[in-house]
């Protein structure tokens, strides 16, 4: 199934045009590196007409938008606020993370060092609420507000997950939870903007968040499945990924916490000091399989899809939109099954 | 001289709580190593009575509140939001530039590592915004634009002083330029948030923050020459500290360009390649003296504090308040001679 953000190209031109329209403020050499993360130019700042990503959550945020006003020009500063902050966590992340590679590419901090990428994260992480703040009224103030509530969540969120990798033992609930404030907040936050720029009722807001908070768990399941067993040529990363790195995945805490006869064997992979050979992926992949992590994460995928529909409904809301919107939202959790 | 920051205690007791309410909402690892930053507790996490700097841009802040309105408690959040800003910027700039030492105590990073130290900056970044946001009404929206340009000038300054390091010549006015984004913004912006929270008019708040701009300039000069001759029981830093990173300061790059005989001599001494030794450093200081740069900050310092303080004539103001904003200010500065 394909992710269906390419239909959108008013918006997604719309989006671009923000995007390079702010990052154009930034001071010259702030400006090259964005440009660079952005896709928009190579290292040596020559344009290109690279894979700047799926701009999937300003697209949420426009359509969102629509839902509440039948229109989405005016959600515009939220859309490119809120993929600035997206860009600006995974600038920091993939220094934190020690990633080399992001979209196919050498990460911003693999190419210009270190200092420069936290201060690039920083000038975008700026700019989000300049954007957002300059589109006036008193949306730039509540839309300041839920987006610095949001940056909050993202940082507790890896946070936590930095620091389930020095752990044994994590719970699902814990995972969950950590998995919701590192991906879910924001997906929330592009729905909700959207909706109040869209101006839409409070009632309206909040429902909008929920729809972008269940969808973004939903996403981060079919993430970590992809993580597995997703194709190396699709994902970018090495196949079996994420068990590679021992990985504290939701299909992996929900299989070590399963009380399933082999989950003790996936547990002894897990703790083993050395790295794991192909033989022995390829076992712990099964046993997250027979554990039922793997089923697991595809229902907990589906059920959350369907509940963020739900969630829409009976809310005064333009239907066709609405239409589009579940559309896109099924498309981006429908990667693997 | 005494910088005056102590006599204002009620000031000084409302900023402390706004700073632990806001730093309190922030996730435990976030909020623990905020505490320690701020120099509220130990490395670790009990209660100290720690030096936790003067809070000197939060106070003018107070201040010019207080110009415009006679009162200064509508300032407060504006206040909150500046330091945050400002220790954001400290935490990263340590990052960056290596600093073992803030306060005459180990950094952030060098405490708890760098990428804990990334995420805490990044959460007083957005926890700024956010205290802003939540001021309400339309100087929220005003103030978050504000901030987010002056964090945009940081990071322009930040950047090019790490460029600096690596360029043999630096023009006066590029290290004006620089010190101009990297102090003189966030002074600025601080005593012009303070007017927009006291409800000042567009023209007061430009007037106040044409004088923090001033004196952001001049508080750099002096803390260029702090740099060089300051005690370093007071500094917290090595003496000559400056010499020993040859760091390419207001008065070393005035010194550098004066066109005087003795320029060559300290030309040479920046561009040795061995470390400096106490008598190298002892020369650089009295070639940086002998070229003018020592008179010629010192100058700069008086012109630019006074500038400031004619600057706030005839904007219809509270004469009692302009009077300790200026006392204040003229404290900040009067540090060397």
């Amino acid at each position: 199934m394909t992710v269906l953000t390419d239909q959108y190209t008013a918006e997604r031109a719309a989006i671009d045009a923000g995007l390079r329209a702010a990052a154009s403020r930034l001071p010259a050499p702030a400006a090259r590196i964005a440009a660079y993360h952005f896709g928009w130019t190579d290292e040596a700042g020559n344009p290109v007409e690279a894979n700047s990503g799926k701009a999937l959550r300003p697209l949420l945020t426009l359509l969102a938008a629509k839902t509440v006003s039948g229109q989405w020009h005016t959600a515009v500063p939220a859309a490119v606020a809120v993929e600035m902050v997206h860009n600006f966590s995974l600038i920091h992340d993939d220094i934190i993370d020690r990633d080399g590679l992001r979209r196919h590419r050498p990460t911003a901090w693999k190419v210009f060092g270190v200092n420069d990428a936290i201060l690039v994260g920083d000038a975008l992480h700026a700019l989000a609420f300049e954007v957002i703040a300059e589109a006036g009224g008193d949306r730039a103030r509540a839309g300041a507000g839920l987006l610095a509530q949001t940056v909050r969540a993202l940082i507790e969120g890896q946070l936590a997950d930095t620091r389930f990798e020095g752990r044994e033992h994590v719970d699902l609930a814990e995972c969950v939870a950590m998995s919701e404030a590192k991906t879910a907040s924001l997906m929330g936050c592009a729905t909700a903007l959207g909706a109040l720029f869209g101006g839409g009722t409070p009632e309206q807001v909040e429902a909008l968040r929920d729809f972008g908070s269940r969808l973004g768990l939903a996403f981060q399941h079919v993430d970590d499945l992809l993580g597995i067993w997703g194709d190396p040529a699709v994902t970018g990363k090495a196949v079996y990924s994420d068990l590679r790195n021992r990985k504290k995945s939701l299909p992996v805490t929900a299989a070590l916490g399963s009380g399933h006869a082999d989950a003790p064997e996936l547990a002894a992979l897990y703790r083993a000091a050395a790295p794991l050979d192909e033989d022995g992926l390829r076992r712990a992949a099964e046993l997250v399989e027979s554990c039922g992590g793997r089923i697991a994460s595809q229902r907990a995928a589906e059920s959350l899809t369907a509940a963020a529909a739900d969630g829409l409904a009976d809310r005064r809301l333009h239907g066709g939109a609405v239409e589009e919107l579940t559309s896109l939202a099924a498309s981006t959790v429908g990667r693997v099954w």
